[in-house]
């Protein structure tokens, strides 16, 4: 039994009014699969890197318990990378700089050791690939949880529909879920996404928290108020890492284990953006994130009795 | 003992994607009054109106048990009259017409039978329109809660420090707790705003819930998400209401019951926000405001064991 997460392994290079970055190990794989192995001691990557990735930076997920077997490594190729810089309010970012380069062709192999896999994380990559990634694997998987965006909604609406079918929780921004519903109330889009296919959908809201709809529940989940957001690279798959994580741990999907799961997420998420790229993933205690998760329970709990 | 509130009493005229009205009963107090009065029986008003407003409008606020001897009426005066055209995602609006009026000389009379005020809400009015009604108070309340807005941080900035000064809470929405502290982190701008004065910071964010700033601790409350946002007018208002309505009801000042208090808040906005103007606030029944706090209770409701 395991957690396998498919997506990027990449150099990023960031730069927000904190300060700036060279290249520095980044990818929505990397930031979940380290989410993850604080709650789960069986995580799986499958991605693709160049020969450039090298053994010190895969080292890093290693390190962390983290099965590099499907990391595909090309030779004489190039790592995916990603240039981007934050404006003023941290909420919206300019890219400066995207090679695909080994991404281009990624065609995700997974190895005879996956095929234990229970729970499964499709990260932001093309659908093809998420649909690729499902078709080979030969049991189902107990969860499979999407993360998509806007992007693809704009340019492979067909495939992703067909991947949408398979999988039981999908995450998507707030304004991902009005583009992929045509609706602006959250409440009427959760109810035409759940009709295309997911059991559960998480609309994450960035500083204002995330959503769950599912079972005919909704739950709202606070995010941590911060004195400084020092980069937001990641938050969102450190988010996934952290929920899928929860789930493997618990061992059993429900709506009580999903609202418990999306606060873990959120508490990895928090701690992702305080400092640049993975630096802080790489360095958590189970202690710190306990004590979070403590400050996530006081920030949203009240006691009506009449 | 009572609760005052000073505000406007007023006409509206709103235009949604919904609909329009006509000449409808608006304005801050009648909106935090009509809220108000579902939790605690001695609602005072202090406010300002034309001939025009007329009897049976007035009686709106009379059958909720509403006291309007400080509602003064200036024969052949006309009444405050605001009209306003709502976007398409109801975030955003235009304002169509602004007349003053009565409102542009409005010099607060508090009626001897007031003088026993212990709750007292100084809404969205020119900051010195609230020092004048603060320093004809013989006694100074138990709880002052005071609203504001954008606009008297442009023009009035001096006048509303020395108001802020005096007052134990302060609520405002997300932008102007930026515009006002200077700063971007949320966290950042309650630590500058509660040392102008407020002990207790309440930030609004809509459909994304509200903030809690005090006693060194902070407070994330939900927005229950709705189906269908039919008119916004008046939400905050409603909020005010039911917050500093809740808090005169259990006469105890502190974080705990200020939670309580912003979860009646947005109980009452929420249902403020489905039909037009005042329509819903001034049809209301104990049990429905009950059975929406239990919606707000399972919707932020999470328990984590481990």
């Amino acid at each position: 039994m395991s957690l396998v997460i498919v997506g990027t392994v990449a150099f990023d290079a960031i730069e927000t009014p904190f300060g700036k970055t060279d290249k520095i190990v980044g990818g929505a794989a990397t930031f979940a699969g380290l989410a993850a192995s604080y709650l789960y001691d069986r995580v799986k990557l499958i991605s693709v890197i160049g020969e450039d990735f090298g053994d010190d930076n895969l080292n890093i997920l290693q390190s962390h318990g983290i099965d590099v077997e499907g990391v595909e490594v090309i030779s004489g190729g190039k790592s995916f990378f990603w240039s981007g810089k934050y404006h003023n309010d941290m909420n919206s970012r300019d890219t400066l700089v995207t090679e695909l380069n080994v991404l281009a062709d990624f065609d995700p192999k997974i190895p005879a050791s996956y095929q234990d896999c229970e729970y499964l994380l499709l990260g932001n990559l093309t659908p093809q690939v998420q649909l690729d990634t499902l078709n080979r694997l030969q049991t189902k998987p107990k969860l499979v949880v999407l993360d998509t965006m806007n992007f693809w909604m704009d340019v492979a609406l067909d495939d992703l529909k067909a991947v949408l079918k398979r999988v039981d929780v999908l995450t998507i921004n707030d304004a991902e879920a009005r583009q992929l519903s045509g609706e602006y109330s959250l409440v009427k889009a959760a109810q035409v996404i759940l009709k295309m296919g997911p059991k559960y959908l998480i609309i994450k809201k960035g500083e204002h928290g995330a959503l769950l709809f599912g079972e005919d529940q909704i739950f709202s989940a606070p995010a941590l108020p911060l004195a400084d957001v020092f980069d937001p690279t990641g938050a969102g798959d450190a988010f996934a890492g952290g929920f899928i994580g929860y789930l493997a741990k618990v061992k059993s999907i429900n709506f009580t284990n999903m609202k418990n799961a999306i606060i873990y997420g959120s508490a990895l998420a928090s701690y992702c953006v305080e400092k640049f790229g993975t630096e802080q993933l790489q360095h958590l205690s189970l202690d710190e994130i306990k004590g979070r998760i403590q400050q996530f329970i006081a920030l949203a709990k009240f006691e009506i009795s009449e």
